[in-house]
């Protein structure tokens, strides 16, 4: 049997706390065996935009990455997020390394076609090189990935996070059993935006359709599940959506999902 | 006989021109053998820092580190330029990955003490950590490191770029017959700075004195001076200062240092 491997994306809202984002990094900093973290980028890409007199561009909720804001997100995400993520793990003693997907042509993307819409310097996942990724595994070294992958030809490129962590699991299932597990604010996926103590615990593909038919399921959600139920049918062992408790203690309250 | 390793630090001026830091690029990912490339951040570091309205700080012509110069130069120096050169390496096929001190825990720094002057967050190289790196180049990687190390302690630390390529040079001597070449725009020290055909070939100590004591350096290429002897007092097997030239054919003119 192979051995197992955790990837854990830290969500947005985390990101954006550096109380709760210590405590995520501290709790990650203890799980046992191979681990890969994905982080988000929070609000702090548009904070900064803003601080520099660019309005971020949005289409139907989703942002445009023009070539000013490929600088930006670069420099966040790559930089300010994932150095000081690297740097607080080895205070704890996690040998982590940070990462885009240009570092070791580790994830490669293909610019999204600008039609029917441009969202501008955007990619799609394309190939995951997982021999380079169990390579730094296998050297002891906890790899830290930010949302930025490339293109082969010297173009960066804005990758969903949520993405990046599914196609990592995916890619790795050849050489690991996989785990993916998403760690945001809330317990779980939630029957009630508004109660957060409803926490639907076992979500299969029926569950999810009929969920979504009826509206339950926020926006910013449905494209997480899509990710989780993607890797499901790829091999993933495992997909959980929870929060910090659930990273310390995997018997307390989450979601799994469940072809 | 260990397998040589060379170590190119490219400086300011290459890094604020586009056209020069690509044909730069180019031409190390020509290069056979073990190499690793150390950057430093030229200009944009201060550019940046005044669009966000913050006045670079300076005492006796050195830069101070404040909180939020240290989120400056990790955007920078960790996220943009560094990334942009790996994503430009790989478009030369050279499998590149960038590094911080604190990415594997390679280079640990001790922040510099606040007497005489506070610098704020800067830090003096402690600790190389060569095993990661020689695995690094093991792996296949070509390490890309940017003048962020860390403190062990979750704090990001700015030091200087030279002085990284000439303590990378000097830890790795263990594994490797290592060779320091600082890359900048001129072809090697010049005797007068008017003159760019005034290259000192061959600089060993006793002329190095002389040449400091007449005041004939340049006072930016003291520093680095003393980083080359001190490489080379430390088993570097070989220590040049030149310009692209010297990268393409090593027989075009540059200064080669001796003890």
């Amino acid at each position: 049997m192979s051995d197992k491997l955790r990837i854990i994306k830290v969500g947005g809202n985390v990101i954006d706390d550096p109380a709760a984002l210590s405590e995520v990094l501290h709790s990650f900093s203890k799980m046992e065996g191979h681990k890969i973290l994905v982080h988000g980028g929070g609000k702090k890409a548009s904070i900064f935009s803003r601080k520099l007199g660019i309005e971020p561009q949005m289409i139907n909720g989703r942002r445009i990455t023009s070539a000013e804001d490929i600088d930006i997100v670069t420099m966040i995400y790559a930089g300010l997020i994932n150095k000081n993520i690297v740097a607080q793990l080895q205070a704890f003693t996690c040998n982590a390394a940070g990462f885009t997907g240009a570092d070791g042509n580790s994830i490669l993307s293909i610019k999204r076609p600008v039609e029917p819409i441009d969202f501008g310097f955007v990619g799609d996942v394309k190939t995951v090189n997982h021999p380079v990724i169990s390579q730094w595994l296998q050297d002891g070294i906890c790899p830290v990935f930010c949302a930025i992958t490339h293109d082969g030809n010297g173009q960066l490129l804005n990758t969903n996070a949520d993405t990046i962590a599914s196609e990592l699991a995916i890619a790795l299932v050849k050489e690991y059993e996989t785990e993916l597990i998403y760690c945001f604010e809330k317990q779980g996926v939630l029957a009630d935006l508004a109660d957060d103590n409803s926490v639907i615990e076992n979500i299969d593909s029926i569950k999810y359709e009929a969920l979504k038919n009826a509206n339950s399921i926020h926006d910013g959600m449905l494209p997480k599940m899509e990710n989780c139920f993607h890797a499901l049918k790829n091999k993933v062992s495992k997909v959980c959506i929870g929060n910090i408790n659930f990273l310390k203690d995997e018997t307390s309250v989450h979601s799994t999902l469940i072809l």
